[in-house]
């Protein structure tokens, strides 16, 4: 059975929060392991709204080192100390924000209860899970900035009832043995997953941005990407300010969706300018029709390709 | 005329945040000039919700050096720097907190803006403006940890608009000059404001405890207080676990106000345990009967004292 991997945006405002939205982050769910990528304030109180439990295992991934993308750190790492939390806590992020983390610890009595494998970010890949793996790959921004994938090894084929019926395989144990891949013994006959599953499938892959200009790297980077979470700091009209302040415009953020040919498109990191974000999902959706504008708690179910 | 002094809390929960209460922080508002009194995360957000503008003379105070009382430090200070604020922020507060914004400024690109005028907390007046000022005692906490009172200098009396007519001075700007303390000519003959006003009146004073036990040395400090705002973690029944974490009880706070005779009590810095705080204020009433359970978004209007 095909792990669910569901999306949810905690934070979608850019720099300030607004009084709708939050500052950046977004969590992937998949199997009781959860990802946050990026940490702006709030996202405890969010992940309460959200009932994402953190008791499980846990991966932050931190895109570049503004403050509203690690100013909820603090509280979130503090918050799991007081709950008592053992299980250690991996992290990607640039390297100096391990050095915050430990000034900060000691400057404002933290006291973590639980350990943190950090990983400092690095183009490729960053952590390795047993099904899935975390890359990353330089962005462009005012600062050093990193993009994340996270991506699935190959999952296993469609299971066929009709396949594992005429092979006499009893339903119940032995048909979830070879739903994950083993094959099972019935009566004095080997059956192997093959004969009952398609062809294997590919994982699913889901691209984060973080701040940056759009680049003929991050095309390759994202290439299939099941979902793509890009920049949209600015409309098309503000494209000289997303130059100049190295984000991207939603324009541009569905070019890179295109070319990348990824499934579908979310926009997030809205200017606080904005009140709406219609005009900018219009806009985008002109050059990739399969874009959608991410609003605090909105979440997307990820499947894989049916391809 | 009499300054309206009011006070807003932003947040009201203790160290972690509940859906209902964000972490602590407090703003007192004075003829624009805005004193926030601890600095949560989420305080940008409560801020925007409250509609307290920041464009003004600003005061943080800090009690103590814990992540959920200074949390939303950095979001609040990126995002002051992002409008472009030029004016100083007035910040009061454990020494090390200077070293830790230092850090963190450099390590996280915050790019302030505006200059940090920063006092260390120390026992007695730590700052005057003109018509009020700012003093600090210790609290007993598990870290080095300061309460605070914000104080105005004498207002001035009761202004009778029928002795001003009975000595025929012309409604209008002669009646604010002498509202104002100062005297005014008629004709060849000066009025002075005694003539025209009752006697000076006691300024309003607010106490906030931050995270303590109650002491005798904090009921001299708030004495005749107009309103204090004090720690009330637990309840009653959880009186150890106060005295083991260097918290107060709501009744402990209801026995500080008492002795320290002042005119009302609000409770705030509510363990996340308790869904609803009836039962605190209900038992710090048997106390202290003029006690309130202070709650996010809650304004409350401090007039001074009428004797």
């Amino acid at each position: 059975m095909a792990a669910k991997v569901r999306v949810t945006f905690l934070g979608t405002s850019s720099a300030a929060p607004t009084r709708d939205r939050g500052l950046p982050a977004i969590v992937v769910r998949r199997e009781g392991h959860v990802i946050l990528m990026d940490c702006g304030e709030g996202v405890q109180r969010q992940i309460l709204e959200e009932s994402v439990g953190l008791g499980k295992d846990l991966t932050v991934l931190v895109t570049h080192l503004h403050g509203d993308h690690v100013s909820g750190l603090l509280g979130l790492l503090q918050t799991m100390s007081m709950a008592g939390r053992k299980k250690p806590v991996d992290m990607v992020a640039p390297a100096k924000l391990l050095k915050w983390l430990d000034v900060t610890s000691d400057l404002l009595n933290v006291g973590l209860t639980f350990p943190i494998r950090f990983v400092p970010a690095r183009p490729g890949v960053v952590l390795r899970y047993r099904d899935f793996r975390i890359r990353a790959a330089r962005a462009t921004h005012s600062v050093d900035a990193f993009s994340y994938v996270v991506e699935e090894g190959p999952r296993s084929g469609v299971f066929h009832p009709d396949r594992a019926r005429a092979l006499r395989v009893p339903e119940g144990k032995l048909w979830s043995t070879l739903q994950k891949g083993r094959s099972v013994k019935v009566g004095d006959r080997r059956v192997s997953p093959s004969e009952v599953t398609g062809p294997r499938r590919r994982g699913v892959k889901i691209g984060y941005s973080g701040d940056t200009r759009p680049s003929p790297s991050l095309v390759r980077f994202f290439r299939g990407c099941d979902l793509l979470i890009f920049d949209s700091t600015f409309r098309a009209s503000d494209a000289a300010k997303a130059k100049e302040r190295k984000h991207s415009t939603s324009v541009e953020a569905a070019a890179v969706a295109k070319r990348a040919k990824v499934r579908k498109l979310a926009l997030t990191h809205f200017s606080a300018r904005y009140v709406e974000t219609g005009p900018l999902v219009r806009e985008a959706r002109k050059v990739f029709p399969e874009t959608v504008a991410a609003f605090d708690g909105l979440t997307l179910e990820v499947s894989p390709s049916p391809g």
